[in-house]
C-alpha cells in the first residue's frame, strides 16, 4: 500500500478526555486504527461543591478498554494540571513517558513518592527530537511558558500534521533558555497544518502577556525600596521562572535566600539538579539558618500566594508558623495574581499580614504564563490551520479562542468546541464530532480513588450545612422498644440552648413509635422512614432548617 | 451650667460594633453620659467556614446593658448591610428609627415581613433637616450611592462636629435627584469638623468613580446592537438607580420590562410607591405576560448577577428556570462585578448561558456606589477633619484610606484604625481609644439566633469534609455487649465498595470492647472515647481520612 493510500484508508480519533469545560485535568486522546497516545495527564481541582475532595483526575475507562494499542504518554510541562494525575493513571495504563527533562525530573520525584519509580518507562526528549508512537510521530517544539522546557507538539499522522501549543506564551526574551520556535511554527505552516490545538486560558484578554523580565522590573525596584526590611515573596511553586529572578535579585542586593513549602523546595531542588535555574554558591540557606543573618540581608521565597489555609505563608501570617514570625520590619511581595475562587482566602492573608504591621505589595509583580490575543492570533498567522480546536479553558474562554480563529480566516465550520468525551474524527482530511466516549471526573479523597461519589457528596453538602440528628433506640424480637428513643446531634444546634427543643424532637418520635405499634407496623426499614418524616417536618416547622435525620433501630439478639 | 462648660465636661464615645475589619454588618454606636444613638444596623454575610449560616448580625450585649440611655436609630441608607439586622435588634432594642423617605420604604417592608410593624416608632427625615437624640443633634446630607436618598450625617455633639460619610460616591449627574451636598461638607468645614468617619470600601482604587450615567452609554450601545435579540439584564436587587437606566432604555427602544427575582420586585414595587424610580405607564409586565410579546420587545430585568445558587439568574442558566428558558436570540448582561469571593459562581453561570447559545455580556457595565481616592481627598478637603477615623471595609481598605488621610494632612497619630469593639472617647477635644467592649458576630441560620456557635460549625466542617462514622451498641446492666457493635457512615465512602473496610472497622470496634471487658473499664464514657481513638487510627491509616467518628451506647432498661 502506498502511503497516498494509506493516508486514504486513515482515521484520526482526538478525544480530549478532560481539559475543557474547566481548568486543569488536561488529557488529550490521539487514536488511530491500531495505535493510541496520550497527550498529557492532569490533575484537576475539586469543584466547590465537592466537600474534602483533595483532587480529581480522568476517568479513563475508555484507554483500559484499548489499552492494547496504547504506546505512550506525551508530556508538554511539568504543572501539576498536565502532570498531577500521572500516579493514578499509570496504575491501570502502564506505558512509557515522554517529555523534556525538566518535566521528566519533576515527574520522577512525584513517581519516586509514590513508589511508581521500578515499575515505569522514562523517555526524556531534546526539542526538535521526534518519537514515534505506532502510526504517531510526535516533535518536540519549544515554548515559553512559567516554567522552563515546555513544549508544544507537531503531531505528524496519516491524515496530516496536528499541531498543539501546550500551555504557552511567547517571550522573546524569557529568564532561562530561549525564546518559542517561531520558526518551526512557520514552516509547519508552510507544510500545511491540518488542524491547531491551542491554549485559550487568556484568550479572552487582548495584546500581549509581558515578559516574564517586566517582572524583573518591579522586583529590582521593590529590593531596592526595602534594603533596611526583609522581603518575603510568595509565589507558586511551580513558577521555576519567578524563583530564578528572586534568586538573581537577592544576589545583586546580597541577600541569602531560604525557600519554604515542601512542593517549591522539592520542585526548586530538582530544576537545580537539571540544571534548569542557576543559583549562586552558598546563597540558598535553610529556613532554621535565617536567624544568623540580619533580617535585612535576607529573602524568604515561599507557597502559599493563593492563600491555600496549610501553606507556608498562611501559616505566617496567621502566627502559627514555627519559623517565621511577621512583623513591621516585613515586605511581603505576592507574586501572583489570584486563581478565581482564591480572592478571598488572598484578601483574608493580606489583611492579616497588615495586621501584623507588615508592608504588602501586590501591584505589577507577576504576568501571566499564558498568550493572550495577539500570541494566539501569531501562532494562527503562523500555522495556518485548516481547523481550530480550542483547548485548555472554560466554555468562555474556548469561545473567546473560537472568535479569535474566525478573525484570522477559519472557516466558522472549521472551528471545533469540543466537550469532553467528544470524538473529533479526521478523515478524507475532513473533520466531524462523530460520537461520544465515556469521560468524566473520578474523585481522590485521601487513599480512596473513586470510592466518593455522588451520594457520598450529598450527603457531606447535607451534613456540612444542617448537621446531623441521629435517634437510637433498641428493640426486642416482639417490636417492643426496650431502650431509647435517645437523640443524638452533631453540627446542628448548640445543645445547651436547645435541651427543650430536643426533647419535643424524643417526643415526636416516641408518638411515631407508639403509631406504628398501635398499626402494627414492624419492619424498621418503615418505621425509619415515618421517624424521618416526622422529625424532618418537626425540625423545619420549629427552626427552618433542614439536618440530615439518621434513625438507627437496634435489635436486641 | 455654660455650653463651654458642657463642652468641658462632656466625654463622647464612638464605638463600632461592626463593619470593621469585614465588609458589611455596619454598625456605630454613638454615646455621651446620658445618651445613646446608633448609626445603621446591618446584616454581614457569613466567613466560608460558617456553613449553613444565613446571616451574620452584631452582638449588641453593650446595648442591652445600656438600653436606658438609647435614644434611636439613625440609618445611612437602604441596603441589607446597613438595615439587614434591623428587625433582630429591634427585638432587643426598641427605639425610634429615623431614616429618609425611601431607605424607611425599605426598612418598613420588611419590619412587615417580620411582624414589627404596629412595634415600632419610625421618623422620615429629610435631607437638611437635624434630629435631636439625647445629647445629639443628628443633620441628615444628601449624597450619591447605588441607591437613592443615601445620606452622610454631621452629628453635633457637645464635643464638636463629627461627619460620617455613610456609603458613598460624588456623582455630578445622578440619573434620579441631585448631587451630593458637597457646598455642606464644606460649610462644616468652616464650622471645624472634629472628627470625619469616611468610606473606605474603595481607597484601594485611585481616581474617581464614574458617573452611573456613563453605565448608560453601554447600555444604549447594547439596546441599538440587539434590536433583533431579547435582552437579560442581572444586578443587584437593591441597583434602584440602574434598574432606573434599565428602564429607560426599554423606553426608548419600545420594549416591555419584566422583573425577576422576589427581593427586586419588592424593592422597585417600595422605590415605585415613593416616586424614587419613575416608570412609563403600562411598560412593566409580569414575567408570566413575557410570551404575550415578541422576544426582541421585552427586556427582563434580574436578580443573581451575584452567581446565587437559587436566584432567578442562575435558574435561568442551568433550565430550572420555570418561565424563562434561554437561547441563542438571547443577550444577558452583567450589570455588577462578582463581589470577591463570587467570582467562581458568576463564571459557571456564564459559562452555562454561552453553552445555551446566548450572548453575554458584562464590560464597562458597572460602576460602583463608592467613592476611588480622588472622592475621599474631596471630602478630607471640605471638611478639614482634626480626627480621621477609616469606617466600611477589610483591614487593607482601612488601611488605604489612611494613607490618603496622612496626605490630606491629618497627623498620623491623629487617624485611627479601629476595631470592632473599641472606643474611641473624644474629651477636651482630644481622641484615644480607651476600652474594648463586648462585640462580635451572632450567626443567624434559619429561625434560629446565635444558636450556632463555634462548636457546631466545627462540627459542620468536619463532617462536610470528611462525614460521619456511627458505632452503635447495647449493654446491659452489668456491662456486657447484648446487641452491636454497628456501624453505620454518612458522606464518609460510597458503602458498597467499603464493605470489607466497614467490617474490619466493627471487628477493630469489638477489640477495643473486649480489652475494656479485660481491664474492667465500664464507664461508657471512658468506652466511647477508646472506641473513637482506635477507630480514627485505623481509619487514617487505612484511607488517610479523618471522618468525626461517634460512638452511641444504648442501655438496656
Amino acid at each position: 500500500m502506498k502511503k497516498s493510500e494509506a493516508a486514504e484508508n486513515s482515521v484520526i480519533r482526538i478525544i480530549p478526555l478532560g481539559g475543557l469545560e474547566q481548568i486543569g485535568m488536561n488529557i488529550t486522546v490521539f487514536e488511530s486504527r491500531d495505535s493510541i497516545f496520550i497527550l498529557d495527564c492532569g490533575m484537576g481541582f475539586p469543584e466547590d461543591e465537592m466537600l474534602g475532595v483533595d483532587m480529581v483526575i480522568p476517568d479513563v475507562a475508555y484507554l483500559e478498554e484499548h489499552i492494547d494499542k496504547v504506546k505512550g504518554f506525551v508530556i508538554t510541562h511539568g504543572h501539576e494540571d498536565h502532570i498531577g494525575a500521572l500516579p493514578y493513571i499509570l496504575k491501570k495504563i502502564n506505558v512509557p513517558i515522554y517529555a523534556t527533562r525538566l518535566t521528566m525530573g519533576i515527574i520522577e520525584h512525584k513517581l519516586t513518592e509514590h513508589g511508581l519509580m521500578d515499575l515505569t518507562t522514562r523517555k526524556v526528549v531534546t526539542f526538535g527530537q521526534t518519537i514515534t508512537l505506532g502510526d504517531f510521530h510526535v516533535e518536540f517544539i519549544r515554548t515559553n511558558h512559567s516554567i522552563v522546557d515546555a513544549a508544544a507538539l507537531a503531531i505528524y499522522t496519516p491524515q496530516g500534521i496536528i499541531v498543539h501549543t501546550g500551555d504557552f506564551k511567547v517571550d522573546y526574551t524569557p529568564i532561562y533558555g530561549d525564546a518559542i520556535d517561531l520558526p518551526r511554527f512557520g514552516e509547519l505552516g508552510k507544510k500545511g497544518v491540518l488542524a491547531l490545538l491551542c491554549d485559550s486560558t487568556n484568550a479572552e484578554r487582548p495584546g500581549f502577556t509581558p515578559s516574564e523580565r517586566t517582572v524583573g522590573h518591579t522586583l529590582d525596584s521593590i529590593f531596592d525600596e526595602n534594603q533596611k526590611r526583609r522581603i518575603i515573596v510568595a509565589t507558586f511553586a511551580s513558577n521555576v521562572d519567578r524563583v530564578q529572578q528572586i534568586i538573581n535579585f537577592a544576589d545583586k542586593y546580597g541577600r541569602k535566600v531560604a525557600i519554604e513549602g515542601r512542593s517549591m523546595v522539592n520542585i526548586i531542588e530538582t530544576a537545580i539538579a537539571l540544571e534548569r535555574i542557576s543559583v549562586p554558591e552558598n546563597i540558598l540557606i535553610k529556613t532554621e539558618e535565617l536567624k544568623s543573618y540580619p533580617d535585612e540581608k535576607t529573602v524568604i521565597i515561599t507557597t502559599g500566594s493563593q492563600g491555600e489555609r496549610l501553606a507556608a505563608l498562611s501559616r505566617m501570617a496567621n502566627g502559627t508558623h514555627k519559623k517565621v514570625v511577621i512583623g513591621p520590619m516585613d515586605t511581603v511581595v505576592f507574586s501572583s495574581h489570584p486563581i478565581p475562587g482564591n480572592e478571598k482566602p488572598v484578601t483574608k492573608i493580606i489583611n492579616e499580614l497588615f495586621l501584623k504591621g507588615a508592608d504588602v505589595v501586590f501591584q505589577d509583580t507577576h504576568v501571566s504564563g499564558h498568550a493572550c490575543q495577539e500570541e494566539i492570533k501569531l501562532i494562527y498567522s503562523l500555522t495556518q490551520p485548516k481547523y481550530a480546536i480550542p483547548v485548555h479553558g472554560e466554555y468562555k474562554h474556548l469561545m473567546a479562542q473560537a472568535k479569535i480563529a474566525a478573525e484570522m480566516g477559519v472557516p466558522k465550520e472549521n472551528v471545533f468546541l469540543l466537550h469532553t468525551g467528544d470524538v473529533l474524527t479526521l478523515e478524507h482530511g475532513e473533520a466531524q464530532v462523530s460520537e461520544q466516549v465515556q469521560s468524566g471526573a473520578v474523585l481522590v479523597d485521601g487513599l480512596g480513588v473513586g470510592d466518593v461519589g455522588n451520594i457520598v457528596l450529598k450527603d457531606r453538602q447535607k451534613l456540612g450545612e444542617s448537621g446531623i440528628v441521629i435517634v437510637t433506640l433498641v428493640m426486642d424480637a416482639l417490636g417492643n422498644v426496650v431502650s431509647g428513643p435517645e437523640i443524638t446531634t452533631r453540627g446542628f444546634v448548640y445543645v445547651k440552648e436547645a435541651e427543650d427543643m430536643l426533647e419535643d424532637a424524643r417526643i415526636v418520635t416516641e408518638e411515631v413509635i407508639l403509631r406504628c405499634d398501635e398499626k402494627g407496623i414492624g419492619d424498621y426499614a418503615k418505621i425509619r422512614s415515618l421517624i424521618r418524616d416526622d422529625l424532618s417536618e418537626f425540625i423545619w416547622r420549629k427552626m427552618k432548617r433542614s439536618p440530615m435525620i439518621l434513625p438507627i433501630i437496634m435489635e436486641m439478639e
